[in-house]
């Protein structure tokens, strides 16, 4: 019997033009990033089990993928009856826990502020379902040691201007402030106890109606005058238009004026400086799922699809858990499988256009030596030149290269005799 | 209690510069071999257990990162007496044995013959010692369904411009023949079962001498006869000061003429084509580490370093214990990790030649919106400009900024107003 060909459940293989078309996307995204002067750096895909499970990573913790110990034997297996007394790592569910490490052990090497940018894969062991894969790229930027709103209008720049190098154009930035949140649910007189309660309600306010939030909310918290306040407040902001004056102007009066003032700074630059033309609204109900978020919030979506493209924040908390000192720091994650799968429906031409030419040569009449001699001369005028021997259906092989994205050929069939290089019809 | 920063033992962080040269490098080889017809692919880190213990990895099956099972309970681990019940997967310990199954997965849909390129991390549990990692990047090539020597012949010219493109000038091709080797041991009067401990000991003439090389056999195999034989014909090789002709004419009469005219052709071509104009010395004492080998192998060496930059050969039956029939093989693999230590120690200036420029400001004076601005335009006439708030030290900020690449600056003080650039003194 031969052994099972297909990867694990949720894994995937991709193929020559997928992966041409990712490397692609990623250079052009790297080159946008770069040019704003992030840094790439790699962090080990493999992490302590106490970073991972040290409770920044919310529901991914459940996801994580446990390594065994090295040099377990029978008997510590047979003692086990936990899985910490197994496993002592595992795999990283995201890039933002594996960054706070790593700005903490090499942060003297770094500069300061330091703009991260880190493109890696990583693993979350989801149940499988179509078109959602186990092992998956993100791509994050991060700006550590900037406590100013500078390092969020820096952020939103470059990630808009990346979006529209690699083909988006109809994208609007939604932003809020996780201040003002706070401050909207203090109106309402929600108690503090009841905020993440009332946040991952409000949070499916773009899959369910506000009758609906209406009536989760009554059934999972007993303070009806809140909720009753804040559905009156959803309602003024669906009907606002997304217009962001007046937005601003329905915001209850107890609301950090700091924190306005800043959101107004952060949309002003963006509205007037971002090279895409790109909208950006005010949504004082966006909430973003993370806990770590401490201030702004924002997301991108493009009209025709649904999810979101980006999302990201400011989380000032976190670095400080493995530093001796707080560090301020505020990221942006483009979500990049869904903007390959919306690429795909999009049916942007967004892979490379190469001169691809086939030396083909008999190999009953040809040498290699002279083939590769040809191919390589071809190689001073094409991108790739592949060489091959000429197989009894040549019609079949000529189709091959031409779905393989060869657009000539030449057949050498007398050794020393060079040949014109022909099309290959499609 | 702080939690610890540092990777996990035998991972690495990795620092911009160090990521930029790694990607320099890169992308120079993907370059090349993108040029010669190599399509690249990608494999999931994680493969099932039973393909990654069946067989083909030789001592690497003893060094896998085993992955514990998912939705275990208590009373599973307490009643788990094997590592089997625990873990179904581990991390792949090279790009050789996932790419024979996703030939077998995905043949239909590729090429043929199919020319891969693999750039990816694989992973083996070692015993933690200086410069040597648990994740590792490997780059190999490989060419799957052609069973002439054109394959080879495309490996080494590829690989050989690969080397010279990213830095290497001194190196030497070693090649030798699975078959070759077989002969010779036939000759000495080597039983079939002897094989394998003979070439065990035969590896390691690059390290130990041949007088130290007869000890070992002798103390490992009776056949004292077979030893005294082969022994002279290692003395012959090495005083045939690498001369190609001399080597094939002492050659035992039972070897296979039809490998030996094989290699010769091999051979020619490499020193006829090379774009890179490096030497081929045919080695019959060359034995390459894995059992997986069928035909020819062969392997690169700089003179100024004792260990080979790259390795390879021919496994005509590997990829056939998982599709439905045997299928032609041969790969070449860059050592990259020690490449880039090489290239370290040879100091050559690979990285990128960026214009980098710092737009700093004094918030006090000047609005992030105008020194945005500035920066917007500063980019088009350099490759990355970075924004940054005027620290109360700039002498120091000046020197951050210098020891990463960055050559000149403009302080803006009064809002509306632009300022010159000025080169950063180091």
């Amino acid at each position: 019997m031969k052994a099972s060909s297909a990867p694990m459940s949720g894994m995937r293989d991709l193929l020559p033009n997928e992966v041409s078309l990712r490397q692609t996307i990623i250079e052009k995204i790297i080159k946008v990033y770069k040019s704003y002067g992030f840094s790439e750096i790699e962090t080990p895909v493999i992490e302590r089990r106490e970073l991972l499970t040290a409770g920044e990573g919310g529901d991914n913790e459940k996801l994580i993928y446990e390594i065994l110990k090295r040099g377990l034997k029978t008997e510590d297996l047979k003692g086990a009856d936990s899985k910490q007394k197994l496993t002592d790592s595992g795999l990283r569910y995201d890039l933002t826990v594996p960054l706070a490490r790593y700005y903490a052990n090499n942060h003297a090497k770094l500069p300061f502020p330091f703009k991260s940018l880190q493109i890696g894969n990583v693993f979350r062991a989801e149940r499988p379902q179509k078109g959602r894969f186990r092992q998956f790229t993100q791509c994050d930027i991060d700006i550590i040691g900037d406590e100013s709103i500078l390092a969020e209008q820096e952020l939103l720049l470059a990630t808009t201007e990346a979006l529209s190098e690699i083909g988006f154009k109809d994208f609007t930035v939604s932003i809020n402030d996780r201040r003002i949140l706070k401050g909207i649910l203090e109106f309402c007189g929600y108690k503090e106890n009841e905020f993440d309660t009332v946040l991952i309600t409000v949070d499916k306010l773009d899959k369910i109606s506000i009758e609906e939030i209406e009536e989760e909310l009554t059934s999972k918290i007993k303070n009806t005058d809140a909720t009753s306040k804040l559905i009156d407040f959803l309602y003024i902001v669906k009907n606002s238009n997304e217009n962001n004056v007046d937005l601003f102007n329905n915001l209850p009066d107890n609301v950090d004026v700091f924190a306005i003032d800043e959101l107004k700074q952060i949309i002003s630059v963006i509205e007037t400086q971002s090279n895409v033309g790109c909208a950006i609204v005010f949504d004082p109900t966006l909430v973003r799922g993370m806990d770590y978020y401490t201030g702004p919030i924002f997301e991108i979506k493009d009209e025709k699809f649904p999810a979101s493209i980006a999302g990201g924040g400011r989380y000032d908390k976190m670095i400080g858990k493995y530093s001796n000192n707080e560090v301020p720091a505020c990221g942006f994650s483009i979500g990049f499988e869904r903007v390959m799968s919306m690429l795909e429906e999009l049916d942007l031409d967004s892979t490379e256009q190469k001169q691809k030419a086939a030396v083909i040569y008999d190999p009953d009449k040809v040498s290699n030596s002279f083939a590769l001699y040809i191919a390589n001369n071809a190689r001073a005028v094409n991108d790739v030149v592949s060489t091959q021997k000429r197989r009894k259906n040549m019609t079949q092989q000529l189709t091959n290269l031409a779905e393989n994205g060869y657009t000539k050929y030449c057949l050498l069939n007398t050794e020393g005799i060079e040949s014109e290089f022909k099309p290959i019809s499609k």
